[in-house]
């Protein structure tokens, strides 16, 4: 018997999932004994569905999905927060399981949908939410169980890796945000790329699942790359490190750490490997140690991949019986470590004006932080800019903050941002 | 209620299912709902149940396990072919779900064992069988099933890893050996592990479940790392590149092409990072595009993760109710893709002795390859020899071997081991 599937949202990736759909149906049908039939496809650009062949089963409307009886999936892919939400929440009213991507909807009300998933025995599956393909969703689920995670650490946006990739190579920052705007790879408003609000959201959903307690992309402390430049990436290598946008969720025994901040971490750890639009998520259980899962972090075929394994997993629950095997959904809310008094070692870079009277170390003491080692300056004649480069011993990020505050407030001194990376083992 | 294990075996990975099942009972109870319970202990030695603290529930008769009708789930840990597949064929006539990390056996009798399992409506799980702790059974089996996958490429031997990790510091061939022996990662008689063949299993069973058809260890063309030496992994340096044992398991049309050897391949590949003990699979789906999943491929508390996390698995498919669903076990045979007439770029280093007359471009001429460059010659004055090193066009194994074969012939001429090593992309 066939279990009817319908889909809402044919843009990259519901158009990917189409074709996946397309493709594989009679695969599926002989190595899993599933058929996987598309019923129903809905969404707000009837042009879509017909530059996938899909016009036949097209509505406008995706209240024809969720009243279709025959109908067990749907696939939501719209995004958002508000029309997403309703879908969702009435296909599982109508007694339908849900695929979705959707990340900033998860990382806000994944609690609620996941309750009220459970209250109805249906399942919300999602793992398609992060790191486009790669399974890191169902393996924190069902294959490091046997684990306390310990800490996760992701580069979750393919957008700000492949940016400072390319500052790596060189660009500025300014070159690469425009040439990943002109890819395609980011928006035209960058914001939740940069400004780390989308990797904020997948690091919530993670460390939801891995420390089985609620996190919210509200409780991560959320820093971008927007300061960063060429030069930063450059020191970066001259010491053997590199420069990531990395979504951290710690464990510790004063609650859950949950960060997202540009990073300096060294070239021989796995994760500095990734390059480009690639994302990768590293992951360290007590009794596994080290693991790292690597794949195409975005993208129409990667992420329909995810969604269309889900869907094939949902269809082999139904198929064999039984009920929702996920456990209890973020029931409890996580406890969350003070970000404001941690403290952590950092890169600091100011850009001060050649003409300028300037002492960093009366600065940095002054401040109230210690330097590992002696402060370099970096001389850029054709700017007229000096940059101090500092490698601080462990301070509280407010103390830097007020400490470059005080600077910004002496005119003509601060040239230009300053950078202020953490430092990663 | 509680959910009973019996476990068979108490070495390295059975002590660390132990050490999981003592540490975390109540921490699967409180977010899982699940009690695990290990009801019984079986194995040979005594003293190693002692030490860890299970002597009131030990036995050194497996029928002691197989006859108590309250477990559930037995968790073989003794390896081997005879006495193992007679524990794990019992348990499940018996009605007991298995939990095994029995490379050596799946990959020999992978499909008898699944197929009596699915008869019986049984499930058999071995995470633990390939890369030890890193999630990559589940991952194929669950997350990328959307995919046709087309490529496999694993380190999966951490001996053998190790080894060249060491050479590539310079390290000779015995050097490494006695050096990974001494470290307990490489085992007095290192057959298995620098012959290829515990890598060859596991390709075996990675193939059988990617490309659903059964793949046996008989089936793969394995060439191991005995005749490799440090000048390989330094040449290798020079252009670039690192040497890897990778098994690989390609889906053609033309049907699997499953073997495991030395490779040549960039240093921008994702599996050159992979370093030491260290173990990483790369998957690339048609969908999903390249994924790699890294970790600890060995070591007791590691393994002992991905059993306890398939117990977990099992025993919330118990709670839950339904059936198995693992779809149809490997149940047609792979076609294969002849390995005789296949055709690949070598890197072909012949140790010659300094006073031998011998032209490298006659020899090549008259073996009938073709070389992509001029060969090089690293002469070695202490040892008296000279090492011709030549990068091959496509050439099939046995153009080459016939070569090496007649050169041998020639008293005198070849000075110690000669090294073909496959070039990968």
């Amino acid at each position: 018997m066939s279990i009817k599937i319908g889909l809402v949202g044919t843009g990259t990736v519901g158009g990917g999932c189409i074709d996946v759909l397309q493709t594989h149906h009679d695969d599926f049908a002989r190595d899993l004994g599933l058929d996987l039939e598309l019923a129903r496809v809905c969404s707000l650009i009837p042009e879509q569905a017909e530059a996938h062949h899909v016009s036949d089963i097209f509505t406008l409307d995706y209240h024809d999905l969720i009243n279709d009886p025959e109908i067990q999936i749907i696939i939501e892919l719209i995004g958002g927060t508000t029309i997403a939400k309703s879908i969702i929440c009435e296909a599982l009213e109508a007694g339908k399981h849900v695929v979705t991507a959707n990340k900033a909807l998860l990382a806000r009300a994944g609690d609620e949908i996941l309750t009220r998933a459970n209250e109805f025995g249906l399942e919300v599956a999602f793992e398609a939410s992060v790191g486009g393909g790669i399974p890191i969703i169902r393996p924190l689920m069902h294959s490091l169980t046997a684990n306390s995670i310990i800490s996760i650490m992701g580069i979750v946006n393919g957008t700000t890796n492949y940016m400072l990739t390319r500052m790596d190579e060189g660009f500025s920052y300014a070159e690469a945000l425009a040439e990943a705007q002109s890819k395609g790879y980011a928006e035209a408003d960058p914001t939740a790329d940069v400004d780390g609000l989308d990797a904020a959201a997948k690091i919530a959903i993670l460390s939801s699942i891995a420390y089985k307690s609620l996190v919210t992309i509200d409780d991560v402390a959320t820093q971008g790359i927007r300061t960063l430049d060429a030069i930063d990436l450059k020191i970066a290598k001259e010491r053997g490190c590199c420069i990531k946008l990395l979504a951290i969720g710690n464990n510790t025994k004063d609650g859950v750490d949950v960060r997202v901040h540009p990073s300096m971490l060294p070239a021989e750890h796995p994760l500095s490997q990734v390059k480009g639009v690639m994302n990768a998520i590293y992951v360290v259980g007590d009794f596994v140690g080290e693991t790292m899962y690597y794949g195409a972090g975005a993208g129409s075929h990667p992420t329909a991949s995810a969604v269309i394994s889900d869907v094939i997993e949902i269809a082999r629950n139904i198929e064999c019986g039984g009920g929702v095997r996920l456990g209890k959904p973020w029931s409890k809310r996580a406890a969350f470590v003070s970000q404001k008094d941690a403290e952590f070692s950092y890169y600091l870079r100011l850009p001060v004006s050649l003409s300028a009277a300037f002492d960093v170390q009366v600065f940095a003491k002054k401040a109230g932080f210690v330097l590992k080692e002696a402060p370099c300056a970096y001389h850029d004649q054709a700017s007229g800019i000096i940059h101090y480069v500092m490698f601080t011993e462990p301070a509280a990020y407010k103390t830097l903050e007020a400490a470059l505050n005080s600077l910004t407030c002496q005119d003509g001194l601060l040239m230009g941002t300053s950078a202020v990376i953490r430092m990663v083992d």
